[in-house]
């Protein structure tokens, strides 16, 4: 028997990786081969020599040319993005296709099922207090969010998508054109998907570069609706560090577009993490300015009903969420 | 502002999430619908009640049913598969599509792919001293792993199929009937799609079985080879806690059937992860075992090219693979 050692292998060693749901030192460790290195050479099992260099185009007899582009500068790029970890693992999390779900983010847990569906109840009964007439606005105050979950998957801590039951029952209800702004620093991709096709929602969304931001896959300017959606989408997609007065910018050319469409009815995905002390997102609103953000969205003078979405500063939250609901009020009354 | 507040989302509660390649407290609390219920009431921003009843009917306007019944079920479902893991969420991390990678348990390291480049140069070296006849048999002896890595993806540890780029390479050098064996605990899903349409190269895997065991998506047993290659896959899963004995029949049955495509040269894809102690696997193999499963190897006379793959008992990783080898070699001198 004759052996060829790889002593490369040394360059790997992963810190750690996710096993049946906990995230574990990995198994996969060097001591592994040379174990079994040792064992041979105490066994004098034949010889043990170096391999032959290697030619990359042999790869490709078998895997893709461009996997291989992709392995071979893979952790160059991950550095470049994010240079703080350079001592981190590039542990992929993320995938833009999936079944049922889509990203390793989101726990499944015991009471999942029972709060989104609550909270999909709340998302009903306030967009049936508005199209009834009951009411000219509402809120539907609910956790987890919704606005990620998509026809068959869930994700971005969503697992019913509040925000389209509500806009899909107004319809149904008989309000002719709904509008859905989406406000939450992160894209909505789950909305997006559920009306991309179709001319009686338009989905409008502000939201963090999804080239650095999550979901990343999605949200991009020039996703702008397909067949009879075609110009019913809107994504404005802002670079980290945006400012209220350049949001706020955005906002209005999105109002303007949505005014075009002539909507009967907003359904409002309302994330506040755009908040400048949120933990994981990084535009740079001050509480103050969410007064703004709802006097703004009186203007449009429509009935409206608001999802609670994200927002993670939690001693924050409170505040941001009803200065909206407060100025949206002073407007409209 | 009438507010309906969803008083279940307390059910749901996760522990963690994984966030840029870290596993951090989940940032989906609680107390974030809490603070702003609270400061609502406390500005006495309008009337806050509960959600009418739902119907989960309506769900089916904008989700697929079959996701809504995965939704309901799957926490039951868990359980019931996990015991252990009553305490514990599923947090999703295997998905059977994928972008370049299908799980988050590999971690893509600074060194990985220069690991593994050398890893394929060593199958390829041992590929090449067996073609030519230099050696009757020879060892590839690396990390990491290559059996799940497929035409363009990594994952399950690994990045290069290893097994492949021998087997590809016995062909290319006019080898013209490839056998490659894959007796690792886990099936080795990559190997089987790079070959699955092929009639040149047949693939054989004994492992652990998919309904409970990783990958899930792959692995079954009516997997049997498309187009040109029908007939030249044979998965034979068998369940947690099987034996030596159990596991040998195994591997009769499986040389029994690549006799009949009259292979020139094995590729064996040889995982040590069958053993009874492996930290993550569930096959009670012991060490003396090992030397018969050489044996039986050798008994069919062929050249034949080992790929070191799985094994996560480090301390007696050693002695089971060096256990193959010799009993190998005994049977063959």
């Amino acid at each position: 028997m004759i052996t060829f050692f790889n002593a490369k292998h040394v360059h790997h060693q992963g810190a750690v990786e996710m096993f049946r749901g906990a995230l574990l030192p990995c198994f996969e460790v060097a001591a592994r081969v040379e174990r079994v290195r040792d064992e041979l050479r105490r066994r004098r099992l034949g010889a043990i020599e170096e391999p032959s260099p290697f030619d990359d185009a042999v790869s490709h007899r078998v895997h893709a040319p461009r996997y291989v582009d992709f392995l071979r500068g893979a952790w160059d790029e991950w550095v470049a993005l994010n240079p703080a970890h350079e001592n981190r693992d590039a542990l992929p999390s993320v995938w833009s296709v999936r079944h049922f779900s889509f990203d390793v983010g989101t726990p499944l847990t015991r009471g999942a099922w029972r709060a989104a569906r609550s909270g999909a109840a709340c998302a009903l009964s306030a967009a049936e207090s508005v199209r009834s007439g009951a009411a000219q606005s509402a809120f539907a105050l609910t956790r987890p969010p919704g606005r990620y979950s998509g026809y068959d998957f869930f994700g971005g801590y969503c697992f019913l998508n509040n925000a389209a039951i509500a806009a899909q029952a107004l319809r149904d209800g008989g309000v002719e054109r709904v509008a859905v702004l989406d406000v939450d620093y992160y894209h909505g991709n789950g909305t997006q998907c559920l009306f991309y096709d179709r001319d009686d929602v338009f989905f409008m969304s502000i939201h963090g570069d999804p080239r650095t931001e999550y979901p990343f896959f999605l949200g991009y300017a020039d996703e702008e609706g397909a067949a009879d959606g075609n110009g019913c989408n809107l994504n404005i997609p802002l670079p980290r560090g945006t400012e209220f007065s350049a949001w706020r910018a955005a906002l209005a050319h999105g109002l303007r577009a949505i005014a075009g469409f002539r909507a009967d009815a907003f359904v409002v995905s309302l994330g506040v993490d755009t908040f400048e002390a949120d933990p994981i997102s990084g535009f740079r609103l001050r509480s103050e300015d969410y007064l703004r953000v709802g006097e703004d969205l009186a203007r449009a003078g429509l009935p409206t009903v608001f999802m609670m979405e994200g927002g993670y500063a939690v001693d924050e939250i409170g505040v941001n969420v009803a200065n909206v609901l407060e100025g949206f009020e002073a407007c409209r009354s």
